[in-house]
């Protein structure tokens, strides 16, 4: 990013009320939903005729989902309104959510209209899963404040968000960003690199690749795939990444005991994605990236994390083997009953 | 699979009472674990001279946890006896476990021994993470009762297991073991041919290269990989899979809408792993794949559950927002009480 001259944004990330929220369709409709549920004063505006309606049913088919994980003081969805006009959504606040078809000229056109619209220095941002915003910010008068702020369906109850600005953002657009969604209590990856897909899309779609290449070859099924998953390794995923959970692969030698064990079979053909040179360089990284994430949790600690984290997640998702046996007990009455 | 004229198993998978587990490290007192819990009478075997004493701790250790999954009744940790020898071992098994360590000639020898002393037709199960069943059996008597059961780490809490056999194994060995995985608590995919890295292996290993290029990339650090999964898409992970999970993301017309939308960004650069073409054939298969494991569900019925589901998981846990934020209160308290 180079140094550019934007102005400051008109409040602090925790002194933030106001926010608007620009397209109101899944995402943009989500993110609304969300920050009435933490409190805010949401001004929305989407061309669609139909948009009010529609954004209305959404918030409310939401806010049964958005009581249990707890509202903020004050939240109220009577702290939501639809303006008429874009210019009117964007007049006074203090953020803004950019929430438009992943088109690049439309998202290029209406990221203008934005900056010419809102309060100087108000931090925008764009929930683009796909552009760079160094191809976004091609022609606002202020690129220095247009960041990508990318949420996961839906955003009021995936808390990731990946925030990353273009080529013209300025630094502290992004640090603005990053810190103003975690007071709005979402949790934030802050990238330092454009990267195509960010980071949680591009390992996804590592693995829907994977999958996709599995049903086209007839090694597995649909189902199969999504077994697998949910009856293996995603139960750990829930709580405990990939790559911590790969270090309790190597027992109490955690990662680097691991890497020295399994890095030849690295080589195997157990996907189809070559894998990278595990030279001393990433060796290391890899090594020292887990240390640093363990913290001062030991093997034994977080071996204890991992089977408490697959007990409270099969508990909570009803799969316990006594719960699974009276689904099965039930299911067996129903048919019986039906039959 | 040819036809192999391989003796009937000494008993239903229903009715079994008696299993052997060969090896009684991580992986095969796991299994010990887990079948001690299941209620069996369970006969160990591993040549190391400690072996007993590990297998022992490593059972207490697991037990609070197995508790807590809920204990079949009758089980008993009294219900495990360490044989002197592999063929005292399995000499009355009724079904055998092998989880020595992986290396091919040393598998290949211990399964023809356990076929030589195990009683005529009982199957038995290899736990191996890499080796195809075809390369295994070649010199057993008896290589049609040989199948794979590839178990997940810690095998006494993560429900999968993917059986498989090779291509001289009986398919009614297979279809025994599954069942008999089945009822002693399991989620069972059974494979119909033999796959480098079985399925959920092939599926986390596209995501662990990729994550892998990443870091050696300067594109993600260890943590922001990890973060991006537990924070994102893990937490749908843990109980509805990546292809019903995609399909919501096609609103009411489902994985056909998400195709026939995203299909173009399949070609995108969002992950090293090419895409396979997208032709009728596969675009049937998933979409189809998808309609049989929603079943009866609706997609507004999926979507609910998943929102439930991902509530559920946050909540336990600990990550519903006021959880967070009491942490965070705490760890600020500890930190200026230290300070």
């Amino acid at each position: 990013m180079t140094a550019i001259n934007t102005p400051a944004a008109p409040c602090a990330p925790e002194d933030v009320t106001r926010v608007a929220c620009i397209g109101a369709g899944v995402i943009g409709g989500g993110w609304v939903a969300h920050f009435l549920a933490r409190g805010y004063d949401v001004t929305a505006w989407d061309p669609a005729p139909d948009a009010e309606l529609k954004l209305r049913r959404l918030v409310d088919a939401a806010w049964p989902a958005l009581t249990q994980l707890g509202l903020a003081d004050g939240a109220s969805r009577d702290r939501l309104t639809v303006a008429a006009t874009l210019e009117e959504a964007v007049a006074d606040a203090q953020f803004v959510q950019e929430s438009a078809p992943e088109k690049l000229e439309l998202k290029r056109d209406l990221l203008a209209q934005l900056d010419a619209a809102a309060p100087a220095g108000a931090v925008i941002a764009s929930s683009t899963s796909g552009y760079p915003m160094t191809d976004m910010q091609t022609t606002a008068a202020d690129p220095g404040r247009l960041v990508v702020g990318h949420p996961f369906n839906p955003p009021y109850l995936i808390p990731l968000v990946e925030v990353v600005g273009g080529e013209r953002t300025a630094e502290h657009a992004v640090n603005w960003a990053s810190r103003f969604y975690d007071v709005a209590g979402k949790s934030v990856i802050t990238m330092k690199a454009e990267v195509p897909g960010f980071i949680a899309n591009r390992l996804q779609e590592a693995l829907w690749r994977e999958a996709l290449h599995m049903v086209a070859n007839g090694e597995a099924t649909v189902r199969e795939i999504d077994d697998s998953i949910t009856e293996g390794p995603g139960l750990r995923w829930a709580f405990m990444g990939p790559m911590l959970t790969f270090a309790l692969a190597g027992g109490e030698g955690g990662m680097a005991h691991m890497l020295d064990h399994f890095g030849p079979s690295l080589k195997s053909p157990w996907t189809r994605l070559e894998a990278p040179e595990l030279d001393k360089k990433l060796y290391d990284a890899v090594v020292e990236g887990c240390d640093e994430e363990a913290g001062e949790r030991t093997i034994a600690d977080l071996v204890a994390e991992r089977d408490q984290g697959v007990i409270d997640v099969l508990r909570a998702t009803g799969r316990l083997p006594q719960q699974r046996r009276a689904q099965r007990a039930a299911q067996h009455e129903k048919h019986q009953e039906t039959a």
